[in-house]
């Protein structure tokens, strides 16, 4: 199983996502400008990496005392907007600053770290086992999931993948769905890679296929992770999950949402609140330099929110949450 | 408005659809194969030019006389399995051949292709005109549309972009919002390339981007086109259409498909019995030559059925059917 990330010799190196499967490229980043460049254009994604990768972006400069730590965690904040696990995870390492002395800043900041990213991986056993638990003994299933929400998002075995990984580990996974997500294709090249290198079952479809897919009756239920849940539990995830649970709920399909506890953000009230970004043009107008349409308007926004009445479950690594 | 083809000199050149909007690319067809092959590969698509250019491809095997003619009918027939404006086509035009001496067959042939493409034109306009009447007066409207249903589908002003055309005229469209439609890209690539160049406001989304602009209230209808309607309502689409018209209907958003009547086919009596095309892996897991994806598994469909109960109106030349 591949990890997005490993720190070593006081250099953060990145596995850079945006172009796998095609090239297994790493990001040395030895600032914390260097870690927030490699988030805001994607080389790191998923909103459980991106709060470990943020982490120790701040452990980078903790050499130049608690001014530079500070310095550093508005430019990390700055980053991305959605994703709620880069403020939690920053803030988290910032208090720990604001106890610690000059002398053991560092060390510190490398401990929280180290302790975030440990807890991302024991979250996503207890996710993976609570979510397997929610599928009924004796039968197997197809899942179909969107986007990555494997290891590569979390540093761990992954939230949705996590329950994936799970199913197909006691024997009950029939085939994985993924749509191929554009427009980063986060789908056919992230979870294909991680799904073939770990020999899951899998087949890729279009995003447009889905509602085809469980209309033939092929998917028994969608998983997902999320980026950002409010208090009321509505929850931001990549675009294309909203339709997807329009559409689970127009068929009758459990959809399951699997994330960490840090990713449930109580100062966010709905999701009306939850800020969404909106990339450039150039994600759909082109993929992988190569031109697709003309130059013509584009709206493309990263994230959508899902109401909290169309998921059936959270699964977090303390329990299985019911909406509402 | 660019057209898919025409016919000159005892060739039908065809307009390479697969190289829009990189390249303006003509083939020459010579045989009924060469036309055959265009159709199977997707130089030319849309169902009523699919059609039109079967036709033709009849007319340039007449000089071998009637059993050419013969020949090339099941070659043409075979090219492609969904869109019912094939056979409708052939079919049409044998009824001609059988009627028609050896002598006067290339004429006869050549008649009727001329009509068949004429008559898709004048529907096109009266689609245009009727479609456009199903939209309230002294307001404007933004639609989406999936694929392309316009003249390069045609031949002639489009059945979905013929009534978006209509609207524009008439200065009551705000704003067209276009699936780039994966696989092939056909709303990207081609609808996008049309709409351009007649300077219609238009704005391209993922397809997973549809839901979420329906709940954002940014779209007052959906309507594309079909490649067969069965004898029960129920409509074949470039695979998504489906999951639209699901997504139209729990946001109370009208669904509607313009088709001419040689879309319709009573000998296919519901949904079930229309074959539906699947077509390579290679389609999902590389772009423009580009590899996306690791090599695993593919479901690729090209269609899927919208049931009847999902579709608010069909806009015909001869009028508005209200399915069921």
């Amino acid at each position: 199983m591949i990890r997005p990330f490993y720190f070593r010799d006081e250099t953060l190196y990145i596995l850079d996502q945006r172009v796998l499967p095609r090239k297994e490229r790493w990001i040395a980043c030895s600032t914390a400008e260097d870690v927030a460049h490699a988030i805001r254009t994607l080389a790191v994604r998923g909103a459980p990496a991106i709060g470990i990768a943020a982490a120790y972006g701040l452990v980078l400069e903790a050499a130049g005392g608690r001014s530079s730590v500070e310095r550093a965690s508005r430019i990390l904040l700055a980053s991305r907007p959605t994703a709620v696990n880069l403020p939690w995870a920053v803030k988290r390492c910032m208090e720990t600053a604001a106890r610690s002395g000059e002398r053991e800043l560092k060390e510190r900041l490398t401990k929280e770290a180290d302790a975030i990213w440990a807890e991302e991986i024991a979250s996503n056993e207890a996710i993976a086992s609570l979510g397997a638990g929610l599928f009924e003994q004796g039968r197997s299933f197809s899942v179909l999931t969107h986007c990555n929400a494997g290891s590569l998002a979390t540093g761990g075995m992954g939230t949705a993948l996590g329950v994936i990984r799970r199913l197909h580990e006691q024997g009950r996974l029939q085939c994985v769905y993924m749509d191929e997500t554009r427009p980063l294709l986060q789908g056919a090249r992230i979870t294909a890679y991680e799904l073939k290198a770990d020999g899951i079952p899998c087949t890729l479809i279009t995003d447009s296929m889905a509602g085809w897919l469980m209309r033939l009756n092929r998917v028994h239920a969608v998983i997902v992770g999320a980026d950002r849940i409010a208090a009321n539990h509505d929850a931001a995830n990549k675009v294309g999950s909203y339709s997807l649970a329009v559409l689970s709920h127009a068929h009758g399909i459990p959809f399951y949402i699997a994330a960490p506890r840090s990713t449930f953000d109580a100062e966010t009230p709905t999701g009306d609140d939850i800020p969404i970004e909106e990339r450039g043009p150039e994600e759909v107008l082109t993929v992988q330099g190569s031109v697709l349409a003309p130059r013509v308007n584009v709206f493309n926004p990263a994230f959508d929110v899902v109401p909290h009445g169309l998921i059936t479950a959270f699964i977090t690594e303390s329990g299985i949450i019911r909406p509402g």
